[in-house]
């Protein structure tokens, strides 16, 4: 790199932005952090956020992270990564107004700069083509000429929210597309120097920004269509006798072109990104080719929460009144993020049949997130509650579930929704074969 | 294993069945292969069978093979495979009548047996359930009890027809789905004893039959599924600017959840398992489940063909008298098997719109298959004919077709469904940007 390391800005900390600021911090490089949720900020200071170790934070704070919600401090950065969120709007379309309100900030800080050259990067998961109209809005927007004195770039990030640092710092690939070579080179060197600081030989590819947009799809729709692959054996599974679609699927999964992720039956797939991204990509795709095919990716997705409900009817009968527990809230274990998380619209679908639910998760915050979320609902505080419940679904991977299977106050009969659980006489395994040895759950009615 | 090595009879010599006694063979046991199709006894007592380098086959009839079109010679079998095929009806339900004699055959050369143990092990890809019921139906035939002196057994194969024996001597798994623990054990002993002779140390897993079934069908589909998903990304690439299909579908395939194999855009899949075993499986699980989303799986890949068509007749107008070279015929490189090849259909479709059809395949046998089930093709003897042609499609990976662009007498356009060829202005890559650059192509009209 040039005399020194360029210093490094990062619009939007959450788990995207904060790894990068903290990894890049880590290892040497000047970082400033902002968003504009000045708890968020807050948070960080004390070193206290979810998916982060305190003690990482910390370091990181130590070292060189600066966090802020003031743009102002981004004045001095060389290179911004833009990570803020793109959510999906009602009608498919993007909502990309974080981005532009970060560029029209950026703008600001930046409206007297001398001669210099900046680069901005997007990390945040934007439809092929939206790179290059934000550099058009970049261009009306800055008072410094695109891409002569600012290059722009897209770098997707497929970071895991429970694991981001360490996808930042052992990625399979970086990806880096940029309107110009110029700015592709830039970030380029810097993903360079950081892994040879990180001490990686990590694979960097240069395509053009549109390429770049369309891997973060191509990747991160793949990883939801082998989801609903594996959930669509299971109810396939459960339609014939002495089938057990966990076995099914991680025999199938030890052929390495298959692969033994994302393909056990369980809950479908949802989280922060797979949800909205499916939705938004399959709006794009229709639109550009009139293939309907990852809409069905979605629709299919969907319908697994029917297909469950459904199931509890016919072992329950009407839920009217019916006291049934969900363990697990957040979309996976580890996590107390509950966006767009399946077990809330279990939750929500088992309430408007007018069941009583009882919610936990080992997560704490996510406990206490679903229940600002969602009214009525009941909280397990102790796991002696489960004895007054007609059935508790396990949805979330937990040790903890697990263990409850085994204990004496666990009469009540268990639904496994992640292949977790021992087979067990008191477990019904969704997809699974113990299905007919509980087949008498009709006199549970 | 008991006193001697189990005798091996196998029933249907394809390339699975050929496969399995060969290896049988070559590792020191017994084989009696029987096949109706005289042709295919001759060919194979030559050892110019397609897939299997003559050396090998001549190798395992002089250390033990056996073959013949008389089922006598299976009276002293222990243990019988049978591979024979099982087509897909026009219904879609699945055509097991050559199961049906195979058993009968058998069980008129075993009517006689005395005290003995016996298998039968099915390798033919049948839906789940189907065994159970073969297993009746073997209980009404034969003249001996199933299962106390017959043994049932599923062990499903996942070959590769041009890397069949390979595939046999280093499967990633071997599943034997047994309808009761003896057949299942006798099966596993063998493979056990056949991998302790290769030297390999296999993960054999027992499974009931039709977590057996489901296997095969749940790996098979997936591949189908990947395949048709990398079509998808390569016609959503087309659509957008600056964008190379191949190098998107390459780089996301380096996440290993993703993997690179059955990715790549290029043709539809084919082939002689995939096009049957999707469109059965569809039937299958719509009829069980009431869910579509496989049988969309085989109707997006059909619509492939339409798409590529529809492209060629931007390029060049009205198809009537144009001539159009197809450049490969069988499913895929080094193999002459040209059931359900895609190219096959593509030639259909260009020869019903009134097109003057040129073929060519490396493989001289796929091509004069070709020759005798298609009318009014014409051969290609000599790429010097390309000359004439208004355009050349390649539709399977040869060097030699990659080499073709280099030559001077490929002044024709060539569109590439295959990803191999160099880009070139000449070369329309049919999934990528290079589409641009070709843009005058209207002018070929």
């Amino acid at each position: 790199m040039g005399r020194r390391d360029p210093y490094i800005g990062v619009i939007g900390l959450g788990y995207v932005g904060l790894a990068y600021a903290i990894a890049f911090s880590l290892y040497g490089f000047k970082v400033f952090g902002v968003d504009i949720d000045s708890e968020r900020i807050r948070a960080i200071k004390t070193g206290l956020v979810e998916d982060f170790p305190r003690e990482v934070v910390s370091k990181a704070l130590e070292e060189s992270l600066v966090v802020s919600y003031d743009y102002d401090i981004l004045k001095d950065a060389d290179i911004v990564f833009i990570a803020v969120d793109t959510p999906t709007n009602p009608d498919a379309s993007q909502d990309l107004s974080q981005i532009l309100s970060a560029l029209k900030s950026l703008a600001e800080v930046w409206k007297d700069l001398k001669y210099s050259y900046r680069v901005i990067v997007f990390k945040s998961t934007v439809l092929p083509g939206t790179t290059r109209r934000l550099a058009d809005y970049a261009r009306e927007i800055l008072r410094l000429p695109v891409p002569d004195r600012v290059g722009i770039v897209y770098n997707p990030e497929f970071l895991r929210s429970d694991k981001a640092l360490e996808d930042v710092l052992r990625p399979f690939r970086v990806v880096v597309g940029g309107i110009d070579d110029k700015s592709s080179n830039y970030v380029v060197e810097l993903f360079r120097e950081f892994y040879h600081r990180v001490g990686l030989d990590v694979p960097i590819f240069v395509v053009s920004p549109e390429e770049a947009e369309l891997i973060k799809y191509a990747s991160n729709i793949f990883l939801a269509l082998k989801t609903l692959y594996g959930n669509i054996i299971g109810l396939v599974c459960k339609e014939i006798e002495n089938c057990d679609a966990w076995k099914v699927m991680e025999i199938a999964g030890l052929d390495p072109r298959i692969g033994r992720s994302h393909i056990m039956p369980g809950m479908p797939y949802g989280g922060p990104c797979l949800v909205k991204d499916v939705l938004a990509f399959a709006h794009f795709v229709e639109k550009k080719t009139g293939i309907k095919f990852i809409r069905y990716i979605h629709e299919h997705n969907e319908m697994l929460i029917d297909r469950i409900v459904e199931e509890i009817e016919y072992m329950l009968g009407e839920l009217q009144n019916k006291k049934i527990a969900v363990l697990g809230i957040a979309y996976k274990p580890g996590s107390s993020n509950i966006k767009d998380s399946q077990s809330i619209q279990l939750i929500m679908r088992l309430l408007s049949k007018g069941a009583e639910v009882y919610i936990h998760d080992v997560d704490s915050e996510a406990l206490n997130k679903a229940k600002n979320l969602l009214k009525n609902v009941n909280m397990i505080y102790s796991y002696e509650q489960l004895k007054d419940v007609d059935i508790a679904i396990v949805t979330v991977k937990y040790n903890e579930y697990i263990r409850l299977a085994q204990q004496p106050y666990a009469n009540t009969l268990l639904i496994d929704l992640t292949g977790a659980l021992e087979d067990n006489d008191k477990i019904y395994r969704f997809y699974a074969t113990s299905v007919k040895k509980v087949k008498n759950i009709k006199n549970l009615k």
